[in-house]
């Protein structure tokens, strides 16, 4: 297998790409190859000193990078020789299996759609992110990739992230529940009552009905699905509440044990990797014809590595080919 | 001040209601009332054994009750003489001049929307909840009351929200920001976009522009506007999420400091109490000619004497008056 790394995303790049790469390799089958995408001579700078990359890494020079905070599609249609562009461009020619950045997740997630077009059968791509909760871990669908969404986006966000959780976390029927706002079928807004229409009528689809946001924790389902506007605001709150909140345990535990604040914040620290998007290696495009792995802006080394993991694993369980297989038995227009 | 608590609605009624009523009598002025709405004899079995009540605290009989999980519309249009609908039609009449509830969200604002109708400009009332954060309190409206939200009702949220927020917690110029997806201009759906526009033509209003999820606690806002489903999910999600992170990091303690479970609890319980609902007094529906004030179902006596000292607050500071006056002055239609 051929994996694409986008060497100038991030806010870490490209010393945690090319790190994670290397750490990537001891994972990698005899002959898997990284291909790192970037400017060539910062990136064999880094490289430089290292032993042995030489078997499983090659360079694929991009002369331009973008941004994090440039316009996804202006950017991409002024920088043609991005990292980006170039990732996705290899991905697309077949040059390479699979397509991972941390780098400007707009840019990334539009050039995946341009180039790589969807997978048959589906109607727009979702971004799924898998968060582990005290009850097991939870994929939620679309977290930003569509804004305008129709009710068959969210019924092919529920089977495409049923199929991403099977194969990441060995569940073979997750539970799906679609976020509202309250569990009653009369809670919601039109989207929401138009879509539990067409998951009631699916038999293969364990559907639990309407979820509350508590219900992320609560062990209802296994998969939540909601339209990207309502899951990039839930992905971003709880990256939010998560530091707030244990910044602010940690300090109170400081007037109670003060002889213990070292101990404390490793507690802190072991707790928050549970919730750490280092450890969960990435988010999918689901729905187009390719793997595109998007990883958080601020991911380190552990988070490229994992990522590559992760890309390794879909494409042996064969997620693509699963996806187009269950699209083609449910209802196809809405 | 005459104030109407319903005592049949919520997880801990009557319990809760009369302790709280009973609690807030230290409270009061010597002409100050508050009236418990519900049951006749289950309610003074609840007084009886207290002393002095007689003073402040009277009984208005219904006889019937709405449950938590009654679809609201039908619930009110099924029991005229449930004790919310009996509480929000003394408001109306002017017997009381405010009202309390922990019962059936949807059931109060419903009634509330319907018997007591708008103040004077205002397009749709909206329920604004205020959230501690590490650095200090943020507003967010609109909460749940309406789901299809146009421009110029979030734009109101925005003015009514920061007067409120400005009344209860003195804060005198707060910054509004608009929930989005991304803070450059350009993210965000058709809705942020043309609310953008409103909030930017009035330079009455120090506007931060969009926000994310994350920033409810980075300190950029100290009102944060959204339409009723977003607000609604972030709300939920926010209880399920410090319950649980709680929890998990309580449990990761207690291997590093096995001596001290007590303590961390103790811990545990002194950072949430700053999350806890009870702690906040409930959350007003603004813009409604009126005071209801919409306490969580699982509401105890200190939520219910908060929500007391909250409605003498705002009506002490004039907060309906003052939105009138604000409104008077925006954008009239969109």
């Amino acid at each position: 297998m051929r994996i694409g790394i986008d060497a100038m995303g991030g806010d870490g790049a490209p010393r945690a790409e090319v790190q994670g790469a290397l750490d990537a390799c001891a994972l990698l089958n005899e002959d898997d190859k990284i291909v790192l995408v970037g400017d060539r001579d910062i990136i064999a700078e880094h490289l430089a000193g290292n032993d042995g990359w030489e078997k499983h890494i090659a360079i694929h020079h991009a002369s331009q990078a973008i941004g994090m905070n440039e316009s996804p599609v202006e950017a991409l249609r002024s920088k043609p020789d991005s990292s980006i562009a170039q990732l996705v461009r290899l991905h697309k020619e077949r040059e390479i299996d699979a397509c991972i950045s941390a780098g400007n997740t707009g840019a990334f997630a539009a050039a995946g759609q341009m180039l790589l077009r969807r997978l048959k059968g589906v109607h727009r791509p979702g971004i799924a992110i898998v968060t582990p909760t005290p009850r097991g871990p939870v994929a939620v669908c679309d977290v930003g990739a569509n804004v305008s969404c129709r009710p068959l986006h969210l019924y092919q966000y529920g089977l495409m992230a049923s199929v991403y959780l099977s194969a990441m976390c060995d569940i073979p029927e997750p539970r799906v529940g679609l976020l509202s706002i309250g569990t009653e079928d009369a809670k919601g807004n039109d989207l929401v009552k138009m879509t539990r229409e067409l998951f009631q009528c699916d038999p293969r689809i364990p559907f639990v009905g309407n979820v509350e946001g508590r219900d992320l924790f609560s062990g209802v389902c296994d998969v939540m699905i909601c339209e990207g506007f309502v899951g990039n605001v839930v992905l971003k709150l709880m990256e939010g509440l998560v530091e707030g909140l244990m910044t602010a345990m940690v300090k109170e535990l400081g007037k109670i044990v003060p002889g213990q604040i070292a101990a404390l914040k490793q507690v802190g620290l072991s707790t928050f990797a549970k919730y750490d998007f280092n450890e969960y290696g990435g988010a999918p495009l689901l729905g187009v014809n390719g793997l595109c792995i998007i990883c958080h802006g601020a991911s380190d080394h552990r988070g490229i590595k994992n990522a590559v993991t992760v890309v390794r694993e879909l494409a042996k369980r064969h997620m693509n080919e699963r996806i187009v297989e269950v699209l083609s038995q449910g209802p196809k227009d809405s």
